[in-house]
């Protein structure tokens, strides 16, 4: 069993002469007081920690790196702060410390059509830069849900609903500038689209989780608006039809731009939510993009897949509008799938496996928690071969919490087993530490303490993700 | 400008107790004869560096385990070797040390078609893979022009013709098994399309040119074979017209799957070498991959792009006997044009820029090597930003060696003023060791030193490649 790592008992007050360098630095901008400290210590995961100890607000890179200079001459932790939408305990201050917060470094510093890429600070959104973008014919295709900051972003690797087309963040960033441990400004990577230049710190940094540096600025790729966007719902009588669907579609190879699946308690959830009147039946929410007569093409070729396993009641849209409707239901399943149980809390997995092995792991799944009786509802990005089942617990109920750490951790124990990831999107942060270690084995963990160790000998960046050091 | 790195002096003699261990581990399959220790010390660039002392030819991952700790054990280099097709110096024992050849280690352990995934031995050839995927219906990507294996593809990042749709190792590599400095076993990634279970080992690994450790086996993507494919050549009244029609084809978003560029220089040497009767001038080699309307949609798109840059005499293929006529010039390029000049040896250039910015890195590297009289040849992946130019020496007139030099070093610092990269594909070796400093800086370049450092502390692991340790 994958028990959560428990915070340490409650740092050292913060030494005086930080505080008052960081007074100095950032004057209102440093906060200690426990509102707004609060804020910067609570995420969706269920862990209970203090929070940080301070917040401060950069609005530059050359204040991340005087605010991390100092730490490092206090040996204080650093914890870089986004959007506060990470699920996996990322953002907490388990060994105390200052919560260092970038989403006012929220320019858009560049966007260079020709090339398709662009340059941001690190706290841009994805849907700030969208409605940048769209003027110019363009977009940044990944959407983890959350309105989340590009910074954060690549350091969890996120990925989301149109990875199984465009890719994640680790295809995404072409480039960064970070703040590393000693308070220096490290550049990675450049505009061109390949390089042989080197180790490849920009991939080491994307899904580092604070721990190796703080990222300063961002260059991603970027990508022209299709011609055209058709977007369907197709209804199957099981999951298991559903779920074998999306993998024939990606098995023959079709170009598809978002596969997502949504259970039969997900949609009930929308449904009494956004009163969408969707058939409460397993459903897949798929879209195309490319030329008029390519998109036809794919959705030909998917409505005949869809048709071998028994889907039926298409429902079409090529209209920005009634595609939004039809998205409705993948955006709200989280939120409304949670006041499915009033008061409860959500443990999420986000095991991913080869496509062929999905209906396997997800099958299995569900009649785990079938027979554990604990509430939950399913949503995934199936083409990429990865869904998320949330539990929903009574956080005054014990009892359920450890049901779901072991249903999640008998799932993660098969992800492995059929050679996949305890995490296709989510990261390791707090709760995947022990999954870590057994999906990669005990020599890779090593290999990224070493590293780990050589980029931040103190151990002041977000101390205790990624692996307890 | 960048000189390259010369040789060390020569290396003291190998302890008798690690020739005496490799010679119980590898019997006769330890060789120190000169022939067989020249063949591995010698590649396709311009230094002239003694022979490895020795040459072991592993054919298990526990031997390429055993060798490595035996080396460690007495701080003896060791270099690993695959197709021995890298440009850079990568395989030079400049430091001495053992050669370890994996190129015995070619089987092609799994082929996963419903998961488009296939495992190797790192000895294995792109063009073995093709041909036992042929029989699936799936093709490997990766096509660098060598028959390189895909062990020293990884290891340097290799990409070439179909990198411009399908990416780079970078992005076709999903795991790895290497052995690390100690001589153990290291496993990144996972067969999952996607993941973010800690640092990207897998990545790191990708390009770090035999530094990190060797690499024993690779799990890769491959792509169904395309429905139909169509291949065309077109020629252009200048470079630059064809390096524009290039540009506005990616910008416009056209999936294009593989667009080459051969300069005049390089149609009149495989036209000699070939008798192709192609025109000599400027051409374009490109192909589409997808359905029958999607490649149709692409090509028309294409020629009315090229017709607006006075491209003509478009000549297409779609059996596949007629498209190989068309590559013939393409794969023949670089040989049938270091026969244009009898005895000569060339410096080859490797500069990526965005792609906005190519035409300009083209037309100033053409007007300096005129105003040089070197003679040279261009071929290029030009729909990634990435060209070659080869200059073409006289080994008997030092002076063009230096004149090739400052050419080089003044096409990189130009490409690095437009924000790309001095290597596209062919890594920093021993040659482009300052400018990598040039490129990505100081910090960076301390950062990769630092987690050299931590990984092979000792540094046996190909030392001398990509910084001078």
């Amino acid at each position: 069993m994958n028990a959560p790592v428990m915070p340490e008992t409650l740092a050292a007050p913060l030494p005086d002469a930080l505080l008052d360098a960081l007074q100095r630095m950032f004057g209102t901008r440093l906060s200690t007081t426990l509102p707004v400290r609060q804020q910067h210590g609570r995420d969706e995961s269920v862990f209970d920690v203090p929070p940080p100890q301070a917040v401060v607000f950069a609005e530059t890179e050359a204040e991340v790196a005087q605010a991390v200079a100092a730490c490092a001459a206090h040996r204080v932790p650093v914890i870089p702060y986004g959007a506060g939408s990470s699920l996996e305990g990322h953002l907490l201050a388990v060994r105390g410390g200052i919560s260092l917060d970038v989403s006012r470094m929220d320019r858009i510093l560049r966007i260079d059509a020709e090339d398709l890429t662009v340059t941001v600070q690190p706290g841009v959104t994805r849907k700030q830069l969208n409605e940048a973008l769209k003027h110019e014919g363009l977009f940044f295709p990944i959407d983890p849900g959350a309105d989340a900051s590009l910074g954060g972003m690549a350091a969890t690797r996120a990925s989301g609903t149109n990875a199984v087309r465009y890719g994640t963040m680790r295809e995404n960033v072409l480039g960064l500038r970070f703040v590393n441990a000693n308070g220096e400004i490290v550049r990675t990577g450049s505009r061109a689209k390949k390089s042989s230049a080197g180790y490849d710190l920009t991939r080491l940094l994307v899904g580092s989780e604070g721990t190796l540096g703080v990222i300063t600025e961002l260059t991603v790729k970027v990508h022209p608006l299709p011609e055209a966007v058709s977007a369907a719902v197709c209804f199957f009588p099981t999951i298991d039809a559903a779920v074998r669907t999306a993998m024939q579609v990606i098995q023959i190879g079709v170009p598809i731009a978002r596969c997502e699946l949504l259970d039969a308690n997900a949609i009930r959830a929308v449904n009494a939510h956004d009163k969408l009147g969707l058939k409460e039946q397993p459903m897949l929410l798929m879209e195309f993009h490319g030329s008029e007569a390519g998109v036809a093409e794919q959705a030909a070729v998917v409505q005949e897949v869809a048709g071998e396993f028994g889907g039926e009641a298409f429902e079409w849209a090529t209209t920005p509008e009634a595609r939004t409707r039809l998205w409705t239901a993948r955006h709200h399943a989280y939120l409304s799938g949670l006041q499915m149980r009033p008061g409860c809390r959500a443990v999420t997995t986000d095991t991913c496996v080869p496509i062929s092995r999905l209906a396997e792991n997800i099958n299995a799944s569900i009649a785990e928690v079938e027979a554990a009786g604990l509430p939950y509802f399913i949503v995934g990005h199936v083409g990429d071969g990865n869904f998320h089942m949330a539990y929903l617990l009574d956080p005054a109920l014990p009892e359920e919490l450890a049901t779901a750490e072991r249903l999640s951790a008998q799932m993660v124990e098969r992800a492995i087993a059929l050679e996949g990831t305890c995490t296709g999107e989510h990261g390791i942060g707090l709760h995947k530490q022990a999954f870590l270690r057994d999906e990669t084995g005990d020599e890779a963990v090593a290999v990224m303490r070493a590293i780990k160790a050589a980029m931040d000998p103190l151990g002041i960046l977000n101390p205790g993700k990624v692996f307890a050091v």
